[in-house]
């Protein structure tokens, strides 16, 4: 029998090509999978796209639910954000994706996964989650061996007779979810004015967003936001409709140059409206119902489970323990938080918590003035 | 119906001076609890010596199952050591006091709890708990109010015609209860050398321990302590049988002097040898099957937890968050660790765990010297 | 001699009224001080109120460089937000009012001093400080102790022929300096809505900024912030500017509900444009020329300096401690982050360090893109 | 001109072996450098033994004063240990030899270091050095890359005529410098017993040790240890005399199984009786002399400061930073710790500082205790 490999295939030029150099390479039959985490492409056109550049086989998997309900909701509710501010976009994705290639070469029977990771922190990431849930798995970063330009790539795919899509060139690397979307770019090719252009999630160069403010009424209950003024929704519609309300008012886009662990990354924009509201509100309702004491290990949880995101550690115990200590506080996190969005900005207008009271009992309070909290909170 | 108060009876002079003083300060019943900690003192002639100093009740109750289960353990295995080094003895019993108190208080229909708390520390941690449990039993401190001398306080008793214990005039005060006793004396009356003297726990002179060293196996299971060389024990029992064979062997008398949050304590020793035993073998198994970054969360939780101790913050939000964590990660705190005891130290001299085979399948390890380490382990 | 009372003197109800009481009641001399921080009120006027209502002499110190040289830059380059978000704003004047209160005290031979703080973790802050200053000194807070309601302060100053001045009654408290201000109300008085209104700082409406957004350039020269727009100023100066320059965009307006050390506040509203922009500038030009384990020891750095202000531990080792090491670091916080202003808004949109090359000769880096970083910044 | 290669030669038989593999495979000259950090061999025929085996000249430097100076003490004054209780033997003398080998490589105009490194956490600590001060410069680390046994390296040696030395079989790997000792062996090869016997620098078996105890008086100026038992000393020679001392008491004998960052270490006997005591002393007296919120602090820079020496990241802005305020609390940190060393264990039984009363004056303290505290410390 031949050996099987299972690809994580995006649609894109470097899969596409990594399809026939797999095969060719390791004389083995590949096996395309598409992961749909809500990166919002045309996904059905993938299976054929994979299947002409030589796959034996393509599953498409939907795993939006489960991205929003087992990712973004443990690391929302743990308020982890990159360097305390930013939304990790790419970072959760990674280990989904892991569980289901590997779940996937388990049906398959296949000894090996390839993924299509560029960069270097992003490729550790992905390879440590998958020897987490299976050492013996190969995994294989064609990418990092081949060393194609974009166009030997493409030379590439045309000697061996393989369609690739017709993707224009640009310096730009785009990673979507769900959660957002980011866009990278490295510093000798960066034509910054281009990133006040159309191509961004948020449809709109800067500053052009709708003129009047709005107010959103962000509700949680234990943690979990369950209702956008009032109407309750699914996490995922919950994160799509926060994407589109915020998005129109230009709230969620972030510029940021890291130092990353192996040296500077040129630049990257980050898009996630739903992500920057939704963690907004949860901090500072948790804050609200929080002693100064919890709020202080809440914010080193946040800080340590950042980390863990960020290094691919999320298969671990580590995250165990602080999910456990922070599934515990979340049983608190009950209330309404009123947020005004206005050309790119999110800020906290109103907050309400019937669980005030909870502390109470624990703790003396000044019980007259959080009644009144409770009461109305337009503030 | 005349108002009541519910006293913590110690048994000593100040409490049982309390009772008189309570009761016609402020015209009320005072109900006598006493609570059984394993403080080890004579327990039975308490009932009589609170109702002749004009209790008109006495309740004793043993609550050691329930401190070595609800409140030693946790701590233990959230490695909570006072700066990191030092045993709660004293703080960790204060919670179930304050609980202890409040239940009664309840039962009794009494309105107001008295203790016979000295420092202002100590006086604080308790009447916190107490608020938190219910924050509508008032807190009195007789001693804080009174400002007795301890001649004035026996002639305040023999003047009302009780009977007064007849202790013996000491600088020291003493607090003891199942973990361990601490001895604390202030700066200017500090006669050093008795300390060396055979008023200890230890019941013998520094230096004078066991001549031969003692070698002794902890076998945990789950975080929890189920062994002594291989001889199963409840949590109560392997507290005392270690509190004999470690201290036989001079091992966990601790001498410090603390800069309190109040200022500088001018002196303490504290015994605690099943204490210092058990956290360095809980500590030296939990590190040996944790990865560096889990066993750094679990410094900074322990950092956290002894801090939340000190300052009676037991009843919290706070305490449930971090107790979630720790309970979560002693899923895999099973294992044998060997101790060597001798003349006053204690050494880790071996170590085994079965469970490292979990850890492997998460992250990468050299499963060679892992699995040698489980065959044996003298070390 | 009659004994001598130092008076922090603001000018308003309390403390006008304060000056007969304190005299009636301790039967001392009132020596009134009035330190300006920059709160921007006319203080001429202030000297005569004092004498009229019986200060033996007033003195009116102009604090302002001080205060921005020692207490907000220090502040500054720590990255010291409460609860990592806000500026802070009245517990950084606390420790200045204190030192000169102190230094006139001595100059003065007065035994004590008394001050109006009415909020009891602003009150313990300003005695924590001047405690440490000088233990000798006693520290009188006349609004804790004669229980005043405000028409009974205005009584009292009626019977006794003092004018005081003819504030309209206000369910605020308002605290001013350069950095900012702000404005609390408790819970059950708290007529949201004027709060959109013009009693602020901002002189304007919630969103009714500045149509049009700006771009500021801010430059630092080893942490310390020198030119905005490449226009060199004093940091006094710069402070002001900014203030302008942002408040007109609506930057810097920050409401909150804290959960204070006491219990819950109501509310506040805080007004630091200038805190607002200069914080986040520098914390971003910190993280772009550190390493990330660095970056995160900055983080801690924080945290702690931001609890030492918020609990008024100015005074300390431990500030000596945190400023040594936050002092080194700045020497290499060196660069220009260029700003959006936008209603409301404030985003880093570019940053420049000629220092990303020290770090290249300690750290491995990639040299290309750093250098290209240097080159232009528009991004 | 031949291309130079800088060889670190520790005189065993990898680094014999090494000088004339790197020759023949680099086609480059040898300059072999021996740094004298307090590893008590014969180093004077190391220099004969180099130039036999091929090298065209051997550098015998003396660096133990600068050892103890600039990189024993700050990590003593900063508390630092390796999971917060084993002293840093090893790790500490990477940095240093990094430093004698790139000033040696400018010196000789060579382009490239060699060392003998075995374990990959090791090699990657000295290497990051290396790095960090001259990043143009190669790193080689032969044992990496040949795969010789024992038997293979021998007989390499033998087939080029090259007198290797005579040193017997042997599972353990030793490293010592002034600091201590540690010696490492792997899981299987594991023969525990051996490890009771006489192999080790304290000279005798565990548990024969001077049957008496000894009272050492460490006293610290600014956070220097300068004298023993009242005999000023320089630091090497401290260091030297408190080997002696307490290693004849036993003390400073520990035994760990580290979980690596790289998996499991088999096992590892650390002996450093001077460390022990030292790291002991200095933490007590700290301790004694900083309230606790600075405390606190002093806990999480020793923790930092100990991953920073164990991953090499000695050379960094971190570093400067944590030095920074290390050495500010130094300057409280004077006045005399006594302690007993007895049969393997080291307890602090006294301690004395005049400096309690620099926090007197910025914080209040319980004078009388204090005082008496300084007056006599028999405790």
């Amino acid at each position: 029998m031949k050996a099987r490999i299972v690809l994580a295939y995006s649609g894109g030029l470097e899969t596409t090509v990594a399809i026939g150099w797999l095969a060719a390479t390791h004389g083995a039959e590949i096996i395309a999978v598409t992961i749909d985490l809500g990166q919002g492409r045309e996904l059905d056109e993938l299976h054929e796209r994979a299947l002409a550049a030589g796959a034996v086989r393509c599953h498409v998997l939907d795993a939006r639910d489960e991205f929003a309900r087992d990712y973004i909701l443990p690391s929302l509710q743990a308020d982890a954000l990159d360097q305390g501010r930013y939304p990790l976009v790419t970072p959760l994705g990674r280990p989904l994706i892991a569980k289901k290639l590997v779940e996937m070469a388990r049906i398959e029977r296949a000894t090996a996964i390839a993924h299509g990771c560029v960069e270097p922190t992003d490729q550790a990431r992905l390879e440590r989650c998958v020897r987490a849930l299976d050492p013996a798995i190969d995994v294989l970063a064609p990418a990092r061996v081949w060393g194609f330009t974009r166009a030997e790539a493409i030379a590439y795919a045309e000697t061996r007779g393989v369609p690739v899509p017709a993707t224009v060139e640009t310096p730009y690397r785009v990673d979507a979810n769900l959660w957002g979307r980011t866009i990278a770019w490295s510093g000798s090719e960066r034509p910054a004015d281009e990133f006040r252009g159309e191509r961004h999630l948020l449809k709109r160069p800067w500053g052009a967003a709708a003129s009047q403010p709005a107010y959103v009424e962000m509700t949680f209950e234990q943690g979990v936001p369950v209702a956008v003024n009032g109407v309750p929704m699914s996490l995922t519609e919950l994160i799509e409709s926060l994407t589109t309300i915020a998005g129109a008012h230009g709230v969620g886009r972030l510029q940021t140059a890291r130092y990353g662990r192996a040296g500077i990354d040129a630049g990257t924009i980050c898009e996630a409206p739903a992500a920057v509201v939704l963690h907004l509100a949860h901090e500072e309702l948790e804050r609200f119902v929080s002693a100064p004491t919890l709020n202080r290990f809440e914010r080193d949880v946040a800080t340590g489970y950042a980390d863990l995101v960020y290094s691919g550690e999320w298969f671990s115990p580590l995250r165990d323990a602080l999910d456990a200590s922070v599934r515990k506080v979340q049983e608190h996190v009950t209330g309404v938080i009123r947020l005004e969005l206005r050309d790119g900005a999110c800020h906290v207008v109103g907050r309400q918590s019937p669980l005030g009271l909870h502390d109470q009992s624990r703790e003396s309070l000044d019980t007259t003035s959080r009644s009144a909290e409770i009461q109305g909170f337009r503030g």
